[in-house]
């Protein structure tokens, strides 16, 4: 009899819980042996639940009970997580997480211990939510040498870039909006900074590549500076905006690891992924552009992922799963302006030459237009260049323009 | 050591031996083991390629050699695929196949005997070529309630289908067009009647419901009737024309299991699909709707997933995947007019008062335009009933009018 404990009855972990009840007899039919959840571990009282018995505050009572032999930590957040899930490792439980935190701060140094324990580390919920992701990269594509993975990350900022994109809506509209639905939080710079989808391409990047890329190797830009007019701009050239986190694989075999909002072409995949849905592109030299979308949160889709982990997990109580990478070397993340794409521009113009001063400096500009457009304004998107040179030249044009925005165009 | 013997040496099997060569190294990090490729086996000779030491005729030879414990199966075809793939399981080999034939008709017989032998039978590239969706089925959502699926799982069929709507082609010439790129066979009835889609839906169906469905108990309609004018009114109320295979679990435990072109929202994530790209939405009581994208077919996504396949294998020598399912039993499958849902009708008038007939037929029905409509065509959407009512109310119209075509209008 598998017995488990959930630690963290907030909007997942009762998620799974509920989960676990309500799907109980096909669940233990697809994991093939008898479980049951043992414990809850919360701060909180939940008299009203029918599960009020298993209610317990001290973790301990958890890490010394040897029938406890599957973990889920739904607690989210780097502590007391990461020090639970480290104890209940080396105590030779397997670790179930919906945290990306954790796993972006210390997925290789957990997946160590759980290899050194022979016991399980799963993470299917940390990205993606309900949609399944690391499986499918560790196990499906494992025969393809992956060169990239882009993706939406972030249901939060996608909702508000469609409410700019479709309604027009400025983004304090935008944000008010989701607040006021429920997708965003009262402090919502996690999502709207995009620290939430660069945690979730450290993930992504450690699992195509590798090797473990910390957050703050990620360079990472937020939504909070696009506009209305970059988003018609965009809209112009048949293109959305979206915030994409993105992890590339150079010749050399370094990586380029970024989040920002980017240009995307209406033919890619992602640029209809609307509202609140995730999805992520990974490319293989074998299979192209693959592409999962779905619900990137919610409390079932996610609780859901969690409940396919420790299914995984029951099914492999023997034998462990070969889910690991490396550690991160000095000089593995590249510096973001090595990066070749196009740069969408908008800027005042100080001289009535401007366009002509644009041309002689950039080859490649295709100038854009808009509704409403001031006659001061101009935009445009460059040829594909190195974004150090393009950088450079956007210096060197500091007399003829005032860059008021730029944006990267990706070929994803 | 790990030996493995490869039946058939076409597009994905010589794509297999590519792959486990090219990408040899990250493939053996990935087995977490040692595996070399022991035979090919072919009728044909190739003396030049590198690998022509390996090359026998006789069948035999690789079931009765001990040494091998993985044989990939990619001759297509019922016969002799069959033999061989259950003459391999009874000698306790694991078999990998990218045959969706011999999956659809023998897929619950032959995880049997692997059951009983406890060796692996996989065969994620029996469908969507190289998109993982197998694996997430069994796997990722096996903690939800899948209630239906539905996916676009023939890249010909849908490359006629886009040339037919963007370009204004007509059927013939879309058809001539996908020949002459190598899209298409000479032969292209499997694809264009719906076979190779109606094999795909019954390995899809029996791992979302455990039952298996055989070909033949799936109602099967191809995309030759599709005329220009019929992808001209689904575009006027934003609609796509898809080849849709589509398994969907009914109130009683019975499910509908159909296979035909059907009208979908350009809201829906499958209507963006073009080309000859696949994709499969999933249909979950958690995870809502998961859409899995890419490259249906083609020799090095389906030979990617086929070592894919044998990556697990190798992993899981010792302990067997749990993937089965039960046989079918009879009424499993309900009629396909038990079905609810919408169709459209494009029909030539007998009576100028025509549209007065049909409102008081039909509910909720919505007229539709095109450019360059006949003055006696006429082509409305029904509002949502069983298809048998709708099918019936036709009939009762034939004083009326002279239907042209119907297709369905799904909610996926």
């Amino acid at each position: 009899m598998n017995k488990i404990a959930v630690m963290g009855h907030g909007v997942v972990g009762s998620g799974v819980v509920e989960v676990f009840y309500k799907n109980h007899d096909s669940i233990l039919t697809k994991a093939g042996a008898d479980m049951d959840i043992k414990y809850i571990l919360d701060l909180r009282e939940f008299p009203e639940t029918p599960y009020a018995d298993k209610f317990i505050k001290d973790f301990k009572v958890i890490v010394k009970d040897p029938e406890v032999n599957i973990v889920v930590e739904t607690m989210g957040g780097l502590e007391p997580a990461y020090t639970f899930v480290k104890q209940c490792l080396e105590a030779g439980k397997s670790v179930v997480s919906s945290n990306k935190e954790l796993v972006a701060q210390k997925g290789f140094e957990l997946l160590s211990i759980a290899k050194e324990k022979n016991v399980n580390f799963l993470f299917e919920a940390s990205v993606g939510g309900g949609i399944p992701i690391i499986r499918p990269i560790s196990q499906c594509l494992a025969a393809n040498d992956i060169t990239e993975i882009a993706g939406i990350l972030n249901g939060t900022t996608n909702f508000i870039l469609t409410k700019i994109f479709k309604d027009k809506m400025d983004f304090e509209k935008a944000l008010s909006l989701a607040q006021s639905l429920g997708y965003a939080e009262r402090d919502p710079s996690a999502d709207v900074l995009g620290f939430d989808s660069c945690r979730k391409i450290c993930i992504l990047a450690a699992l195509a590549f590798g090797k473990h890329v910390y957050p703050d190797q990620v360079h990472t830009e937020g939504i909070t500076e696009i506009t209305l007019a970059d988003v018609l701009y965009a809209g112009s050239f048949c293109s959305a905006v979206k915030l994409i986190g993105r992890a590339k694989k150079l010749t050399d075999g370094r990586i380029l690891a970024t989040v920002y909002p980017a240009i995307v072409s209406r033919d890619s995949q992602l640029s209809s992924v609307d509202d609140v849905f995730n999805a992520v592109m990974v490319r293989g030299d074998a299979t192209g552009d693959v592409v999962f979308y779905g619900k990137g949160a919610g409390k079932l889709p996610t609780a859901s992922a969690v409940m396919a982990d420790v299914i995984d997990c029951v099914k492999h109580v023997a034998a462990r799963k070969y889910l690991s990478w490396d550690d991160y070397t000095e000089g593995y993340v590249a510096d973001y302006t090595e990066d070749t794409l196009a740069l969408y521009v908008c800027a005042e113009t100080k001289t009535a030459e401007a366009k002509e001063h644009i041309k002689t400096k950039l080859s490649g500009v295709k100038f854009l237009a808009r509704e409403n457009q001031p006659e001061s304004e101009i935009a445009f998107v460059t040829g594909i260049d190195s974004e150090k040179n393009l950088r450079q030249a956007m210096n060197e044009l500091s007399d003829v323009i005032t860059v008021k925005n730029t944006i990267r165009v990706l070929d994803i």
